[in-house]
């Protein structure tokens, strides 16, 4: 039986349901979570409202005292942020910059963890994918997302405009580390890169000489490197052979969306921004976006956002508690009827009532 | 009929064959390229050996002396280039940044043009792709290509590596409106820009507005855009909705072989790395790679190899002659018996027998 890592029974959790779907999923996600936390345990929810809406109203995105306010928790659960495409008021990145990415950054989420798995009745687009069953440790604090870079000349025909990825030893070893401990925890224990060190050789040459050196370590971990590009490949045409993937932010981003698409559909794909030092406090959130154009329908399926529950449990050392909830998830698509669309709290209900049991 | 748009009856091909099956494929993309050559033009061929052969020989990579011989021909058809992977004596990106990408940049092959389609017989590893027919321009010369950015304190653990996406208006816009061009000759008429604006947002902004600026030039083309991880899932569940595409160096790559994969194999995916303004010869190649494992053993499939000699005559202005390859081969897919391996050579010698029908 599980006991809370930090000594007390009460788990502080800061939630941020964000926009449009967000609201709904968030909903079902505490719903599960609420029962299926073990005896003894109790979370104290704090709200922060924060995403498109609130900007548009009052021009905030994340203040400096609302990050500091949710520093103090133990984890956050997140729904998804953004307003409607193309919104003149939104500038572009507003919201991922200065509110998603700068949450992973400031809380030091250097550890964006992926799992993928082709989830009992869960249609893949791929004839025969096999036995998916991998998580992508994705690096969560360097790379392309620093926003390091600028343009000169803007809107004129002479523009230059710069992104820069930045790669630390100290960022790239630490995630390897990550991954290759992950890895040997499973059963298979594999761990593949993922890069494009053939043309970004500065980048590529950090990241392979550390992977290289931190394998040293795992003797018993089966190391393999595919380019980013060779990744799309096998990706589609045997996703069963990867274990644990270990890449970069922005590889990371899109080589886990291509998985959630070959499993069976980013309204599965879960996600944890985790810092595994505990620092910080960690944060919990469906792959997904925001959907306005079904926001507040009751049509979004709220599985990702009660899977990232799951890992929010499974973080804070509630392992059983997190296993419950998988397991409620499986039964709950198992037992999906294909064409019968539920609300999105019916889905919900249906999963804690598994969880009750 | 064709004719030949400089107004001779020769054409100076420059051939580099490069390593392992890229001497195989070649051959036989010469093979069908002579016989599909429309009545009075010459191929006036010359081949240079470079590659990771000629560096493991001799430290050349790609000698100014070459540069400028190759400069002077019409056009470039290659193979394929690489050594055996992990060869300590072959340090990462030396070809590729060296050779590969020195000729994309140096004669200015500002369009990567990438075409994808699910031919008769080819397997999809999708379920149901439907009819994809779409093309990838892929930007040639700028992005996380230019090989900006370095390294500090290498081999340390404080080592620091960086990669600089150049992206300048300059480069943007030409690219640009040569997707708009394209997408206007096709029937759908419809043009798909992908980046990553909500995160890169320097150089997104720069992408966002030329695609916006060159669309007022273009009321008949249906414009959309897409952030690179949508496209993942965009192209696995719903491929037969792109029509042309365009995006930057680095996710062109990316994007290209996951087409490649889901419309039934590299093995079967042509490139051409253009300069419109025809100030240099063009290049074309097959996207895959010089696969030394099954080099020399008349293994590798030469289809994409003879595609690309295809796009070349194409490029040429031999559009009848381009065509006639190019139904050759379809004729020759929807011949293929499931399971009966042919030799390279009979497979060019399908398709050539085919051309001279
Ligand atoms: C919204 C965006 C900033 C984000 C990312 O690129 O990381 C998203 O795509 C994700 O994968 O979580
Ligand atoms: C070999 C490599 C440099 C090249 C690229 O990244 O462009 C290849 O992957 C391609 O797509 O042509």
């Amino acid at each position: 039986t599980d006991s809370n890592p930090a000594g007390t029974g009460t788990i502080k959790l800061a939630v941020i349901p964000g926009d449009g779907i967000g609201q709904e999923v968030t909903g079902e996600a505490l719903k599960v979570l609420e029962v299926a936390s073990p005896a003894g345990v109790k979370f104290e929810q704090t709200r922060y409202d924060l995403g498109a809406e609130r900007y548009l109203a009052t021009g905030e995105v994340l203040p400096d005292s609302v990050l500091s306010e949710i520093r103090e928790h133990d984890a956050i659960l997140l729904g998804a942020v953004g307003g409607k495409p193309n919104d003149p008021n939104l500038p572009p990145g507003m919201l991922e910059r200065g509110l998603l990415l700068r949450l992973r950054f400031e809380l030091d989420h250097y550890v964006n963890l992926r799992p993928s798995r082709i989830f009992p009745g869960a249609t893949s687009p791929l004839a025969d994918p096999g036995e998916v069953d991998f998580v992508v440790v994705r690096e969560g604090t360097e790379g392309p997302y620093t926003g390091n870079g600028g343009a000169l000349r803007v809107g004129t025909p002479a523009e230059v405009a710069t992104e820069v990825s930045v790669n630390t030893a100290f960022g790239v070893e630490r995630v390897i580390r990550d991954a290759f401990a992950r890895a040997a925890r499973r059963p298979r224990k594999k761990l593949t890169l993922v890069h494009k060190t053939n043309v970004l050789t500065n980048a590529g040459s950090l990241w392979w000489r550390l992977f290289q050196e931190v394998a040293t370590e795992h003797p018993d971990v089966t190391t393999d490197y595919m380019h980013i590009d060779a990744a799309m490949i096998f990706m589609t045409t045997d996703p069963a052979r990867f274990d644990v993937i270990v890449t970069d932010n922005l590889f990371g981003d899109i080589i886990t969306d291509l998985a959630a698409a070959i499993t069976g559909g980013i309204g599965l794909a879960a996600s944890g921004n985790v810092n595994p030092d505990r620092t910080a406090p960690s944060m919990f959130e469906p792959v997904h976006g925001s959907a306005p154009d079904i926001a507040g329908q009751q049509k979004a399926d709220p599985t990702a956002a009660i899977l990232s529950a799951s890992l929010l449990l499974d973080h804070l050392g509630y392992a059983d508690a997190a296993a419950t909830i998988e397991t409620a998830v499986i039964e709950d698509l198992a037992a999906r009827q294909p064409g019968a669309a539920r609300r999105t709290s019916e889905v919900g209900d249906a999963i804690a009532a598994r969880v009750t049991g």
